[in-house]
C-alpha cells in the first residue's frame, strides 16, 4: 500500500482535487459543511498528509533550520541544541547534524535537499569559500556561531572569548599563582585563539610569562594523556581549552598522584552540565549556551523574513564560576 | 530572488522541462553532449536543486529516518545518535529530535510532514495507541529501542537488562556486601524495571534482601539530592539506575564526607563516555550503544524494503566494567 495522495482523498470524498486542497488549507468559506466533513473524513480515513513542498508554496509551514555541530557527544553542543529545541521560538522546525570533516559537505547538501531554509554553523567549514558560494547561489541564509567566525557569515553570535581567557588568568593570579601554563587543542578555531590570547595577555600585563603551551587532542582523552607533559612544566596552575580537556587532565593528574587543587589548580571553559558534579567540582568560564542558541534562532528568522537586513552581530558575556578545582599554590611555590 | 525552479533551468538551457528532468536524473542516453552540457551549465548557473518529493518519486533518494530521543543532554542518547551518524549505513539520511512530553506529538507530526519514511523511538510514547494508529495508517514503519518496549512495535532492539541488573548484584555480593540498596528513578520505563528486577532477584537468590529502594529524578541532580536518603539506609553498596544518577550520588556523598568506595560502593549503568574519567572512575554496566544504533538502522531499512517481513527482534549483551567506585565493605560491616 502506497502513501495516500490528494487524488485519493478527492476520489474518496467525491470532490475535486482543488476542493480538497482548499479545505485542507483552511480555506473553507466557499464550501458547505457537508463537503467539508466529507473531505476531512476522507483525509482521516486515508491518513493523507500534504507534502511539504506544496504547503511551502502556500506559506503554510514553519521554516526548517539546519544546525551543524561537530559532534553530539560534545556536551557543550548537546546543551546548545537541547536549549534551541526546548527554549527556542516555536514557529521553526529544527534539524540537527553532527558532522565531522568527512561527511560535512554531504551533510550540508542533504540538509538543503531536504528543504532546509537556513543554516546555523556551529563548527568550522574547511574550504568555506566554495560552501558560501553554494549557499549564496541558492539564497540560503546562514549564520555562524563563534566556533566558526572565520566563515564570514552575514550574521554572527559570538561571546567575549578574549574576556573569558582574561577572567581565568586573573583568577589564578589573584590566588597567587606565578607558574602558569596552558593546555590548548592541536586544532584551534578562531574563537579558541581569542580565548588563549586573552589569557596570555592578562598574564603579560601582570609581568608573568606563561611557562609553556601544551597542545593535545580536543577531548577528555586528550586531557588525560597530557597530564605528564603538564607535570613536566612544573606549573602550579593550568588553563585548559574546555571542560572536557580539564576533566581528562584532572583524571590524568590523579593517576599520577597529583592532587587538584592542592598541587595543581585547573580552570576549564564552557561550564558543561557535568562541571559541578565532578570531584573536585570544576572552576570554569561559563558560556551563555542557552542565550547563544536562542539568539541564533531569532537572528536567522529575522534574516529569512528580510534578506536585505544589515549584518546582525550579537556578542554575549561570559562568567567565571569558581568551584573546587582552583586554590592557592602549593607551599613550596 | 526566489529559488530556481526546473522551469528556469529549461528556459535558460533552451530545452523542455522533460529534457531537464531526464538529464538531471542521469537518463542522458537520448541526448546529445551539447544538450547535456547546456542543461548542466544552466543548472549550475542557477543553483537548482530538484525538490525531494520529486526525487523520491523516481526512487533517487535515500530514505529519511527520524530518531526520537528524550534529550540531547543525556549522554547515553548523545552517544547513540553520534554512533548512528558516524557508523551507521551510508544510504540513509537521519534526523534527530530531542522530544519531551510537551512537544512529543508535534515533533512526530513534524517529522512525518517533513518526509520521514520511518521512525526510531528512543523514548516512551505516552498514549501510544493513538500514535501507532497514526503511523500505521500512513505506512510509516517504526522501531522501538528498549527504552520504549511498551510501544509494541513490530521491530525492536533490546538489551538483556535483566542480566545487567544481575551482574551488578553479583559483583557487589562477591565483594562481600550484604547491606545493599537501590537508587532508581521516579518514572521507570519497561526496560528499567527489568534492570531493577534482575538486580533484586539476584540478591534474593543469595538470601539477601535489599534494604530499601530509594527513588529520585532521572538526572545528575537527582542523584545528588538522594545522597542523604541513601546514607540513612545504612547500606554499604548502591546500584543506581544509570551513570548520571551515580555521578550525582557520588558527588552528594562526597559533600557529606562519605567516601566512595571506602564507605559506600556505587555501581552505575550505561558506561557513558564520562564514566572512566571520574574520580573515582565508575564501575558500571556497559550498554552496547554503538551496536544498538547500527542494528536499529539496519533493521528499519530492511523493514522499509519489505513491509511484510516477519517481526525483527535483536537482543544485545551487556558487560560489567569494574573500575574504582566499588570495593570491599567498610570494616565495621
Amino acid at each position: 500500500m502506497k502513501k495516500a495522495s490528494i487524488k485519493d482523498v478527492a476520489k474518496l470524498a467525491g470532490v475535486s482535487i482543488a476542493t480538497v486542497s482548499q479545505i485542507i488549507n483552511n480555506k473553507t468559506e466557499r464550501f458547505s459543511d457537508e463537503t467539508i466533513h466529507k473531505v476531512i473524513n476522507a483525509r482521516n480515513e486515508l491518513g493523507y498528509i500534504p507534502n511539504i513542498a506544496a504547503k511551502r508554496l502556500k506559506g503554510g509551514t514553519s521554516p526548517l533550520i539546519g544546525v551543524l555541530i561537530p559532534s553530539f557527544r560534545m556536551p557543550f553542543f548537546a546543551d546548545l541544541i537541547q536549549s534551541m529545541q526546548v527554549d527556542g521560538p516555536e514557529n521553526v522546525d529544527l534539524v540537527f547534524m553532527g558532522a565531522n570533516e568527512d561527511n560535512l559537505e554531504a551533510s550540508i547538501y542533504s540538509l538543503i535537499e531536504r528543504g532546509a531554509d537556513a543554516l546555523i554553523f556551529g563548527r568550522p567549514i574547511p574550504e568555506h569559500q566554495k560552501m558560501i558560494e553554494f549557499l549564496t547561489k541558492r539564497n540560503i541564509p546562514f549564520l555562524s556561531l563563534d566556533q566558526s567566525a572565520d566563515l564570514d557569515a552575514k550574521d554572527q553570535v559570538m561571546v567575549r572569548e578574549w574576556q573569558g581567557g582574561k577572567m581565568a588568568a586573573r583568577h589564578l593570579m589573584e590566588l597567587g599563582h606565578k607558574k602558569i601554563t596552558l593546555l590548548m587543542a592541536e586544532q584551534m578555531t578562531d574563537n579558541m585563539h581569542q580565548r588563549e590570547a586573552g589569557f596570555i595577555s592578562a598574564l603579560y600585563y601582570e609581568g608573568i610569562e606563561p611557562i609553556d603551551n601544551v597542545k593535545t587532542q580536543l577531548s577528555k582523552h586528550g586531557g588525560l594523556v597530557a597530564a605528564e607533559k603538564i607535570m613536566a612544566t612544573g606549573a602550579t596552575a593550568v588553563f585548559t581549552l574546555n571542560d572536557e580537556i580539564a576533566v581528562g587532565l584532572i583524571r590524568g593528574l590523579y593517576e599520577h598522584g597529583v592532587n587538584v587543587p592542592k598541587d595543581v589548580s585547573v580552570v576549564g571553559y564552557d561550564d558543561t552540565d557535568y562541571a559541578e558534579f565532578f570531584v573536585p567540582a570544576l572552576t570554569t568560564v561559563r558560556q551563555p549556551v542557552q542565550q547563544i542558541g536562542i539568539d541564533a534562532l531569532n537572528m536567522i528568522i529575522k534574516r529569512l523574513r528580510d534578506p536585505d537586513l544589515p549584518q546582525q552581530n550579537d556578542t554575549l558575556e561570559l562568567k567565571l564560576i569558581v568551584r573546587e578545582s582552583t586554590g592557592v599554590p602549593r607551599s613550596d611555590n
